[in-house]
């Protein structure tokens, strides 16, 4: 069994792409369609109602698309969402950056003492506090906001080592004297700075959302033999729904390589 | 003749109190009723068309105060949305913080070299220069964006010198080698990292554009002859039109005095 039609991967904007190289790197041979709602990016401040609106709208924009499966890449929709759209949409498989991330850190941890990082929204939800504690009760997770980290990355600053070293001290300073051996990056744009968290931190494993997302991508396609087994590399498109300029150069930091973006309307 | 009627100052989010406070500074007496239109904030990738709406929208909430006079403290309303306004409302008085900041620095200057910083939106529209210029066509504007100076303020890592520094360097190293000698801070966040930037920038005179702002408005109230003319202090109300349990602190930041913000329907 073969199956060519693309996977969705949805997210509030461009944050999202460092969930599609992962996928990309596992699954080579998939075709993907990513939506980023850069219009309305971020979701963080928004209610409930209101993301899970723009999810549904998404998702419809997807299946035009004639995905098999759709990747909700973004934090806040996947905590916020998900649940919501997998019971509206029965028939597809709607998976979230949550689950597998809090999964694969239960499975890494020794110390039972997770940390997770992530925007105020998403720290706020305590949405990988729960999934994490649903995985396994006896495990305390340790959570803190690093609300600086997405405009650094956004802006580019990621070559200015100092200013990145100091902020990233200056947030994870705590959790150094906790006794985490394990560290969800909670947020798609971090793995980008992985390298200065580990340097700071260097006896803790990163969990990469983007990375158990497509592991667990992987073995859901499998699970379903919708997998694409053609030699031939994915295609892969790539829609916003406002296009400024500057686009293009963000999305190369995120997926290090040149993409053509166009405008889509929800 | 004296005119007990508040000033209104609007701002797309909560970066306009550092224009109030200078308005407090030196019209201690004179009553406030400040909007902040925090549901909408920024106001910098919004379309011109969308952002005179959301002007005209607070513009009439405060009317529905009385007010004697409008301050748009926001870079972007002002340079976008100002003219439209004035047009639209001729008997009410509209103060932008574009034309007091550019008058002021083009009297500052001897070395007939102006620097402007402010976030992407508020340079890449060209409005400070184009003020400049307007006032004196032999001037010669160096403009730098400086997009993280806004969350450095907002997340509160003011106290965090080196970061601030860092940052700081890294935006401004470019304006160090130009012969200015005066330098607008273009976007309502900045004086509150004022003191760094004047370190690293040490014979450069800053504008702040709220305080231009307050002497603009000092002395258009003294001419039209509604300055309120009472020993008593000025009442300051504060409005928003979303509303987080972090508000009081960021306000703290810009004001140095708790206050109580009130949610407001536009």
């Amino acid at each position: 069994m073969s199956d060519p039609r693309p996977i969705g991967i949805f997210d509030s904007g461009l944050g999202g792409l460092t969930v599609a190289k992962e996928i990309y790197n596992l699954l080579p041979h998939e075709n993907t369609i990513y939506i980023g709602d850069t219009a309305r990016v971020p979701y963080g401040n928004r209610s409930p109602e209101t993301v899970t609106q723009f999810t549904i709208e998404s998702i419809e924009a997807l299946l035009k698309f004639k995905v098999k499966t759709v990747v909700i890449a973004c934090g806040t929709a996947s905590s916020v969402a998900l649940k919501y759209v997998q019971q509206k949409y029965p028939n597809l498989l709607i998976l979230g950056v949550i689950d597998p991330a809090a999964q694969d850190a239960v499975h890494t941890t020794s110390s039972n003492h997770i940390g997770v990082i992530g925007t105020n929204a998403t720290i706020g939800s305590n949405s990988f506090t729960n999934a994490i504690r649903r995985y396994n009760r006896n495990i305390t997770v340790h959570s803190q906001s690093c609300p600086l980290f997405v405009p650094l990355v956004e802006e580019g600053i990621i070559n200015h080592e100092i200013i990145l070293k100091e902020t990233v001290k200056y947030y994870l300073t705590h959790l150094k004297s906790t006794p985490i051996d394990t560290l969800i990056l909670g947020c798609t744009h971090y793995p980008i700075i992985g390298h200065v968290i580990s340097a700071f931190l260097p006896s803790v494993k990163l969990v990469n959302t983007g990375a158990s997302l497509a592991t667990n991508l992987q073995s859901t396609l499998h699970q379903h033999q919708i997998l694409n087994s053609t030699n031939a590399p994915g295609v892969h498109r790539y829609f916003v729904t406002d296009k400024h300029s500057a686009f293009e150069a963000t999305a190369h930091t995120f997926l290090n390589e040149k993409i053509t973006i166009q405008k889509i309307e929800l």
